[in-house]
């Protein structure tokens, strides 16, 4: 990652659920741009739900892949701020991800290839004082601007091994059907499954297909579009979205609301006919 | 165009309607800075209301222009994505702008002095996987990003000349009364017309003067004010706006709130008595 | 400043009560940009809530702290835009601010250590061409970022001494008590004081007392935590937090909400028994 990351302009992405109301975020990228004065500083989500490490998990690996190689991920949904849980810096094959050890990191470092992870104990690279609720700033921030100006993240701290993975179902085929979850409603009211495409082609499914889904307890036919706009305003459909995941959506409409789905419910795809 | 952006810090800016919640324009972000990474980012909106371009149209327009030459806007509200929609970049006196084929790239052109548009062809300078369903991150950026860095606007394709135009009401003089539409409203409720200072100068209206106003159905008195101040709190008023328009306004409340005011309905405004 | 500013990246930051839908922001960012093109541009908020200075000054107060010296920050909370309320450069210790003159910049430079408080007279250094209804894009943004890129503030025009102060209650001891008001409800629905953690301390009052606390008409028993998660999920307590004042919270959920508590309400606290 080092060699990668100096050689460019540093770059810091930050993920919260703080809001853009209160002073919380721009505090932290004041740290930040005390420390690393020519860090570019990008906001990947602020409007994580609150203390839902899940959904902040999701939102990170989705956007943070996008980034220039080098650059320092900061996470901060932290209901455990202040406890025992560790603060942490997570290596993967083209970033870091500072936060804390509570699964939040991860999902984003194992999709771009897992390689360690570091305890932050080095009290010189914090703030002097650090407060009992905003780790944040005082923890999380000043470790990336550091890591951000050319800090190895192995000098941090130890090493460590029983890190808290974040708990996701995995899809799986069962006989001719794929069997998911709802993984995350957007804010068009996609419903964004955990269905990925090569499962689907697994079963012969692919863009023209009718498929039968079944959503919870409602039970669907769509077809499988490579457009929103290949159905009619207000009509249902299903696609291959920019997660690379099976979506069901309304062109210009919302699904979620159509349909009162929730992330979690569980989903059955099959050729339709046979659900 | 060009000599002027080469020489100073690239600068794009984004509007969309994904919100901020979603990994979305994050993602875009971080192809941005993968292709061009000194360039300054910089939000416009992505709070457009979702699928509606002419409200897109508006805020590009309202804001592009305070830009600095050569900045590169990349607009993205596309209802139509996945379609046969073209998507485009629209080169304007001073800037360049990267988005679909839909109308919600040129009003800002427009207003900035429209040059020439190009269909994007050429798929060397997009993402080698193009999603389905989020050209802004697949398509629109990348092509932004290389703009912003030097590449030539007309080299992603063949110039066209039957793109979408947006469809906005012209605001007209008719006897002793300038008729229009709301155009706008903002987030403090002002109601934002599309009758241009220099119109209502031709029936002798300026500050100080007494209007009577027309809205929908609802007749009004409003004094033409040169600050929200000139009227108690609470009061209703007219005023020339930072947009250069007349807009009706409450000090320290909300017009349309009070009102009940959309945008879209018809407004006349005539001399005091003369409606 | 001057010395330490000029040595880094200028940086400019942001307060408003504009919201992030209408493209008033970005038009303050482009004339920024145009003027001060190598700013790093940074957001304290926008959502503040709209006209209220008090809620803005403490947003900037928290927020503007922690930026590099030389940091230019603007605010624009303004009711009174366009009337006879002045535009002023603040000069602290380490910053610049930016605004009007109706008290919402000075707690900030309060906290940082006042110097200095100009008049904007010099019509050379905003917009040729200023509205009657924005003038942190035509007069507060171009100031700052000339300063940001080297101007001195006293250049800005005359020296005053009769600015406007904010209006905040001072926090007291009235025998084993603490007296002062709830000062703001963060997101979280966290209730953060205006009792900062020394007066606590001249009552003996430290992490793991038990405080007797009356929240308007409330009584609650709370224990003075160092971590939210001390207390069950869904239970009240009390923590020192990144505001350095007493909050009243609920860990995983908000106080706010629960207690019916608005900013302004009276707040005592005692040790326990004792109120």
């Amino acid at each position: 990652m080092s060699a990668a990351r100096v050689a460019r302009r540093p770059v810091i992405t930050f993920t919260t659920d703080f809001g853009l109301r209160d002073p919380y975020v721009a505090s932290m990228k004041g740290v930040a741009l005390s420390i690393c004065p020519d860090a570019a500083l990008v906001d990947i989500s602020h409007e994580v739900p609150k203390f839902d490490v899940r959904a902040g998990a999701l939102i990170m690996a989705q956007a943070a892949v996008w980034f220039p190689p080098g650059t320092v991920h900061v996470g901060v949904v932290d209901p455990g701020v202040g406890t025992a849980r560790r603060a942490i810096v997570v290596v993967s094959r083209r970033y870091a991800f500072v936060g804390p050890d509570n699964g939040l990191l991860m999902l984003a470092a194992q999709r771009d290839g897992l390689r360690a992870v570091y305890a932050i104990e080095d009290e010189e690279l914090v703030l002097p004082r650090v407060s009992r609720t905003f780790h944040g700033r005082d923890i999380f921030t000043p470790v990336a601007a550091r890591i951000a100006r050319g800090l190895e993240p192995e000098r941090v701290g130890p090493e460590i091994r029983d890190y808290v993975l974040p708990d996701f179902a995995r899809p799986r085929l069962e006989g001719n059907r794929a069997v998911g979850e709802v993984m995350y409603i957007d804010g068009f009211g996609n419903i964004i499954t955990n269905l990925p495409e090569a499962l689907l082609a697994q079963l012969g499914l692919r863009d023209g297909c009718e498929l039968s889904v079944r959503l919870g307890q409602r039970e669907l036919k769509l077809k499988l579009c490579s457009a929103y706009g290949q159905v009619r305003p207000g009509e249902l459909l299903a696609i291959i979205d920019s997660w690379g995941m099976l979506e069901v959506a309304v062109n210009l409409g919302s699904a979620a609301e159509r349909l009162g789905v929730r992330p979690g419910e569980r989903v059955e795809v099959a050729p339709e006919g046979s659900l």
